[in-house]
């Protein structure tokens, strides 16, 4: 819960959804009009997905914010130095917002799918939140893009749904398949050779549905035993729907 | 997948968000201003929650379809008589539907949080998705607006990220709760004292918060630990946060 600090500025985490322009909410279009500042995260030299999402709606006389992920290519992002590299730049990052808060500006941090929701404004505000007055615009997250591309109905009743990375250890993976109802496996990326196995030792694979880019232009979304190679992309997302006892359900056949 | 069928109207699941009316997505918006019909799930005599948070949009001249949850209470929810009761309810709704379909209109179902996810509109897709076009418009889920009332990070980084229903027998709460670094329980209402005895069991229990009418004007978070009493609505949820690593995280302290 916020509290109002008076004389300060406000930190606005702001979910601007899954990449569709249009699944931005109200309340986001509204709080991006009124905010004095608007900042962003990318890899240095990147573009900005989240800007790209909202460009339309910049105003010219906002102040923008970019934050640029340093590049790290030599450091294993595991390893203890990535982390601490990653956790000065959040640091630097959350100086250069403050340094506009406490200028009395509102800093909208505009942030892909929802901003509680692995995201990276979570950063800022574990950093900020005791000094500044915060609020937080719910988004449409990224895998509720990818299963609404899918048309796939992913959970129902009571049916227990687990979000898991696929970094996981293949045995932690089949363990956590085998006992979810439904699931969505995120950070599929060159790990999909390892979900694949695991997908096939906890019985899954029939159902499994590979997406990318769900709601986005280049949208992909196929049966994943129907897909040939192993070529994925980090954020393409595998889905394992739920509610098997659905009328007409049968493995894999919506797609 | 949906394939286009000339000639015939179109389904289309409309995620409204979690309550606040400006948690809307802008595409929710203008196909509920395309729409010629919008049907809405409500239990009988009660008023719709999803037509609440839309009403300020609803166009004059479109045709409305409210379809009446039956009432049984003198049904276990848990009984088979129950269930077929609900079957033939969705089979009947699905029927008013399609006749909306046959005659070439686009209808509109609209749903609170996101139509896949957990949503009444999956009985409809479910029995129409094989005969008509299809279009999803994913939402803000409600459990994104709870957390975002609370502004209490949920899940970072390779955190497994679990959504359970509170009607689960307490040994398997305790299991679930002790393996996922953060989770959501649903549908808690009378089986808040289990939860309760669940969370503290598997050490939980100090970080959870409970959330009722999260975004709405009645909304209320505070730390589970800190709620006097056990009365709750169905549609609570109570909030286990991840990111334990987080600068700063001390267990509730946020709040």
């Amino acid at each position: 819960m916020s509290t109002t600090k008076p004389r300060a500025g406000k930190l606005i985490g702001v979910g601007v959804g899954p990449g569709d322009p249009e699944l931005m909410t109200l309340k986001a279009l509204r709080v991006l009009h009124e905010a004095d500042v608007i900042a962003h995260f990318a890899k240095a030299g990147h573009p900005s997905h989240s800007r790209a999402t909202i460009e339309r709606h910049l105003r010219a006389s906002v102040i923008e914010l970019p934050l640029a992920y340093p590049v790290t290519t030599e450091l294993p992002k595991c390893s203890a130095a990535y982390r601490d590299a990653l956790g000065d730049f959040y640091d630097r990052a959350a100086a250069e917002v403050a340094h506009h808060l406490e200028a009395g500006r509102a800093v909208a941090v505009i942030c892909e799918g929802d901003p509680l929701f692995y995201g990276s404004y979570m950063h800022l505000h574990a950093r900020l939140a005791a000094r500044f007055a915060t609020e937080i615009v719910a988004g449409v997250t990224g895998m509720s893009g990818c299963w609404s591309a899918a048309g796939m109905p992913i959970a129902q009743g009571d049916d227990v749904f687990t979000v898991l990375p696929a970094t996981l250890p293949e045995g932690e993976l089949v363990r956590r398949l085998s006992e979810a109802d439904a699931a969505v496996v995120m950070k599929v990326g060159r790990h999909l050779p390892k979900l694949r196995r695991a997908l096939e030792r906890s019985g899954r694979l029939a159902r499994a549905i590979y997406v990318e880019r769900g709601t986005m232009a280049e949208e992909k979304a196929i049966p994943l035993s129907a897909k040939p190679d192993n070529d994925a992309p980090y954020f393409a997302v595998v889905l394992v729907p739920g509610w098997q006892e659905r009328p007409g359900a049968k493995l894999g056949a919506e797609l």
